[in-house]
């Protein structure tokens, strides 16, 4: 296991701190009430980037200028790996200190959205998420739909819905209808739910078929994922062309984009296939990653309460073998463009990445730490997905992605 | 009904051209290797409203010499009513005739995306069609999901994959199951067909629910639309989440946008609903088109059948009605966004939108004026979709939008 790499900005040598040396995050943050501006995370400083490059410390055709990271990405592969190397120089322990007029506190920016989403896709490809879902609507015999162990499943999301971490989430109103109900009503989900999951970002075009190695290549990066679900819209909606609205409210995100290149050390192996994949989808090497995962969540003005520990190792399949099936039939992909991996839960109860899980269904209430219960989101609460890889005496972490839950608007008269 | 408006563009005059006066369908051409540039289609010229934009003719915030239309639509109805009340002004008989120097033969010109797609839903709106489908797999008693007479059913589809007419269609190879075979194959889809269709283009932001009349509002124009399908991929795919690679080789669009404005005299209303509607989906007026619609076949290097004859004001839900269900979530539009319809059908055999429907499911194969027949699309065809609204005395059309279908891709070794 790769050791911390040592830094002369102090705290990033910290065994705590989310951002060391080793992880170098790409985000996007404003100070002072400028304008937004690509950084990166080190320790407790964000370094601005595109001040170095406007001063020509760093040259990278203006893209670090652009105030999103998609410029930049589109540059490609050599340029991806030489940045990473230039910033690893440039803060080494040792290295002349020079650049440290570039340095931000953290504590003193606003983060935003560090890429425009070009298309989103969700995927439902964690066993244990699609096997719980499944037993509570079929039963444990019936509970993976037949092409779930040969296809990673997916349907198309809501790029406009994408927000940053610390985007407050209005609780949808949408068509509803209960088994004994006659007719839909239209009102405010009473089943509003998180997945927790990872999301892949695209950082190269492709226009036809690629491999699962070429999809590997073109992943620039990875942030945490919230999908807010509304369980009960989806129910009434979803058959028989998928979900729609019931996923369209929000997905927020983590403020920094985690580098495919920080995450190296921590490759490991999708689990052993209980059917034989299609060619077009066999890994050549471990492609998934072991990111240890939580959710807090708090009621408002209270404490929180970890309701879930779990790990993207329990995916099914990779990101890119997603992003592989996902050109399959031709289908072109842009830069931008963001996977979603599913919801990432484990195999026991307590490691299971929803509330819908978590309660199965709303029939087994859990109980936070403040001794209330929960089926679903209260209006109030705020949840917090937190994730990180684990080093040889460091972290690698991608900032908290948080969202709070306000109440549904008035309807209309 | 309206009239014919007489322009001095003598072929824009003409009972049989798709563009009088009364349509100024806007469209992006390029001239003599020049660059892509924003045009209004008037008899059998265009008209090159950029270079009128630079000479300080037109003036727009400069948004007519982008290249694309989505510029021009962000600025909102008032310029969209004004730029059509000059083209009218400066193009109708007995104007003075300066701005000829602007024309382009249409003849001479290459057409290209009139606007960039930002995100691309389709629908499942029409009942013929619905009905149809469901009754090749559930039997006409259980036709319609419980669901399809309350919600116009939609899904996300891909934007990237948006093609403007012309650009040949490379069969999709994807996981193929028969229900017979105990495990999926990787192939060229052999059941590829067309979705007959409109589109329609979100003019105008929101940002949380909007009301029907809003939306309709909010809607700039309209597009043909070909939803390439292929149903084989769909079968094996679809289930829980809908379709996803079935759906993402190619839509093909029409080079014109007609506008909302152009089709004002053909509003119709949307049948009579067999439940009522939730108020939020109620129209307070007409908001359909009558919009006669066809489909060609040529297979390689032969000649055309029309193979169905149908009309927009087939649709159960109309595209406002489409839209302000999109917003109910609080889900956010963005100018660019395209609204498939779903397919439109009429209520007999010969005005089915897709050749599933068409041959039944592949029982019935159709016979082609050649003497072939047809139960899905065969290599080289050409699939060519025309609509045109009828005035008195002229016609409002969009162009052909037609595709061409290539073998697939050779499979990966």
């Amino acid at each position: 296991m790769t050791k911390l790499l040592r830094s002369w900005v102090e705290s990033a040598n910290s065994a705590t701190t989310q951002f060391p040396l080793n992880n170098l995050p790409y985000g996007v943050f404003s100070h002072d009430g400028g304008k937004p501006t690509c950084g990166v995370a080190i320790g407790d400083q964000v370094l601005n980037v595109a001040a170095m490059e406007t001063d020509g410390v760093l040259s990278f055709e203006g893209t670090l200028s652009t105030g999103s990271w998609n410029a930049f990405m589109a540059l490609g592969k050599t340029a991806w790996s030489d940045l990473r190397a230039t910033l690893t120089k440039l803060l080494s322990e040792g290295a002349d200190q020079g650049i440290a007029k570039y340095l931000v506190p953290a504590s003193d920016v606003t983060m935003h959205m560090p890429f425009t989403v070009t298309e989103y896709t969700d995927f439902y490809a964690g066993k244990h998420h699609a096997f719980n879902v499944g037993t509570m609507f079929r039963g444990p015999e019936n509970a993976l739909p037949p092409n779930w162990l040969h296809i990673p499943i997916g349907y198309n999301g809501r790029a406009s819905s994408v927000v940053l971490s610390g985007t407050p989430v209005v609780r949808p109103n949408g068509q509803l209808k209960g088994p004994d109900d006659t007719a839909p009503r239209f009102g405010p989900s009473q089943r509003f739910d998180i997945e927790l999951e990872m999301g892949a970002i695209v950082g190269q075009p492709s226009n036809g078929p690629i491999s699962v190695s070429e999809a590997f290549d073109n992943i620039f990066g990875f942030v945490l994922l919230n999908d807010w679900s509304a369980r009960d819209i989806q129910a009434w909606e979803y058959q028989p062309l998928g979900p729609f609205q019931a996923k369209a409210t929000a997905t927020t995100i983590s403020p920094w984009i985690v580098t495919a290149a920080a995450l190296e050390p921590f490759r490991t192996s999708t689990p052993e296939r209980e059917k034989p994949l299609l060619p077009y989808l066999q890994e050549p090497a471990p492609m998934l990653y072991d990111i240890a995962l939580e959710v807090g969540l708090a009621p408002e003005g209270k404490g929180e309460t970890i309701i879930t520990r779990t790990n993207y190792s329990e995916m099914y399949y990779s990101a890119a073998q997603q992003l592989a099936h996902h050109t399959s039939c031709g289908c072109p992909m842009r830069v931008g463009d963001l996977l979603g991996s599913g919801t990432i839960s484990g195999p026991t109860k307590e490691r299971r990445g929803s509330l819908l899980e978590l309660s199965w269904g709303g029939k087994e209430p859990f109980t936070l730490d403040t001794g209330e219960t929960r089926s679903f989101i209260a209006d109030g609460d705020t949840l917090t997905l937190r994730g990180q890889a684990k080093g040889d005496g460091y972290l690698v972490g991608f900032g908290d992605c948080v969202g709070q839950i306000l109440p549904a608007r008035a309807l209309p008269a």
